[in-house]
């Protein structure tokens, strides 16, 4: 593959752009999909007496692999009542002198919602003092709605971005992620990644070259704009078939939908299995999100229409509670 | 891929052929090389308190997999003294009460010696009383010179038996590796399979079918009959051009070269890479294989004979301790 930019160089090129930071190759090691870049962040960084700040709700994996790190996870709540937002005193509340680690993660899985630039200082002026790391997810950055969301890497210089072509690509099952950040910390992650998997399967990190070209950055910006059209079409399809609040986030591609007139949302997404449309329940996120149910509008239209056809037929068959 | 066997019922389908045992799709775990099989079974296996038995001299990655776990390493020796064959009762003596996980490998690296199968019935029969689970590291068990090897797993039930591609079909970057056992094992290294990195490449997954079709299992056995010559054109070449005992095993496609008349191997290897060649020291492997250096065959045989002229070369240069 003579003539290619190697792979790093290209990630570090894009993490660069898109901070304001100089990344070079000796601050990315790529992994085996973004699962693999936080397991070995984890894991490298965090032991037994550490604390683990993780956002409730947030993505299912992070507190397991805290847990098979040996770290204790800590959280502070996203709170639904203010749909989802950022929370300062409940983000103060949770960091302490153990605080090893801290996760951020915009936009957000479940709930789409972006963290804005003065949250982001904040975070990184609370942390100024501490020996924590950031991990900052972000996986679903380059799908947004309106502005780009900004990265906490912007504001602390102690960021591990982790990353991947999974969503910005559709390349979910390429299994093509990364870890970025300081030379010495990523050299660390690089250990942890070698006894873990030792690297990324080389036929996808050929065919992940082609992320970084004016092509595949014109296909990814194409993405986001198809994505925000269909979460527009999908709260619509709600307002017209369904009478229950929601949250449409920022970015990524979910809408969270308020079922608790049902109450728990596990049962509840299990009885709408009978009609044909899965939906996650909000408990496989955390607390905060008890209630709501996780609806996915990755999909085509006509299938975002009948899948809401289907989820309030369901619901109508539910009793309040 | 309709029409396609399912990679794991294939997997499945091959060690049972190789062992004896019935194993079904249930039975196997698809990871991102061998590699990730190693890591997730240690990590699930075996944790803080525990003991893991490693042979020395043994495969580098091995002993820091088990200190990641959390577990003790204790060695059982392959003496040099006796072409590093499998000693009994340095096996005794390194089982204990605390021995959770015992590593067997067969071909060895580095010594590609291959455990009979009487001394594979007396590590199961040590172990009958134990609650140990074996680990059979069979990633060069296709790639024999006389007998195909027998596996650990023919005679000890808890056995997990990792494998994978990248020897026997020469597909190392395409990391396809497996993990296969008990049910209930293969559950818990699934899920830490799954925190670890998701799974591994789907278009590595579907390109790895092919390696069970007839035309796959012809090319494996054709590479094993071109290693068994190299590892003969090079056993030739050692003893036209070094003056040199050397072990030549019954597998893989290593040569032991013993070069301790030069004292530590360490410094006799760097020495060669002024004559471009490069070999690696024993003591990567363990103290039983200091003194040796570990010579690939792998490559064509014009190179290895290039490659054993350079290091006759190499060694004139240095001066016997």
């Amino acid at each position: 593959m003579r003539g290619l930019t190697p792979l790093r160089q290209l990630i570090a090129a894009y993490h660069s752009e898109g901070t304001g930071r100089t990344y070079t190759a000796d601050n990315v090691c790529v992994t085996t999909g973004v699962e693999e870049a936080l397991f070995a962040t984890v894991m490298a960084v965090a032991g037994p007496g550490d604390e683990v700040m993780l956002a409730d709700p947030g993505f299912l994996a992070y507190p397991t692999q805290v847990q098979i790190a040996g770290a204790q996870p800590v959280y502070y709540r996203m709170p639904a009542s203010d749909r989802f937002g950022f929370d300062r005193s409940s983000f103060d509340r949770a960091l302490t002198d153990l605080t090893r680690l801290v996760f951020v993660t915009s936009p957000s899985n479940p709930t789409g919602r972006v963290i804005g630039r003065s949250d982001l200082e904040h975070i990184a002026s609370r942390l100024q003092d501490s020996h924590a790391i950031v991990i900052s997810d972000e996986i679903y950055r380059e799908l947004y709605f309106q502005d780009k969301p900004a990265s906490i890497a912007e504001y602390y210089p102690d960021t591990v971005i982790v990353s991947g072509l999974s969503k910005m690509m559709s390349m979910t099952g390429w299994r093509i992620g990364w870890a970025v950040g300081p030379e010495e910390i990523i050299r660390s992650i690089t250990v942890m990644h070698q006894y873990a998997t030792s690297c990324a399967s080389t036929i996808s990190q050929k065919a992940a070259v082609q992320a970084f070209t004016p092509e595949g950055r014109a296909a990814t910006e194409q993405m986001r704009l198809e994505l925000a059209r269909r979460g527009e079409i999908m709260a619509q399809a709600i307002e017209q078939e369904v009478d229950l609040p929601y949250v449409l986030g920022e970015g990524a591609f979910y809408i969270m939908l308020d079922v608790s007139r049902f109450g728990a949302s596990e049962p509840v997404a299990l009885a709408l299995l009978d009609d044909l449309v899965i939906t996650s329940p909000g408990s496989a996120f955390g607390n905060e999100s008890e209630g709501y149910l996780r609806l996915s509008f990755s999909i085509e239209p006509a299938l975002i229409e009948e899948g809401i056809r289907r989820l309030a037929k369901g619901l109508s068959r539910l009793t309040a509670v």
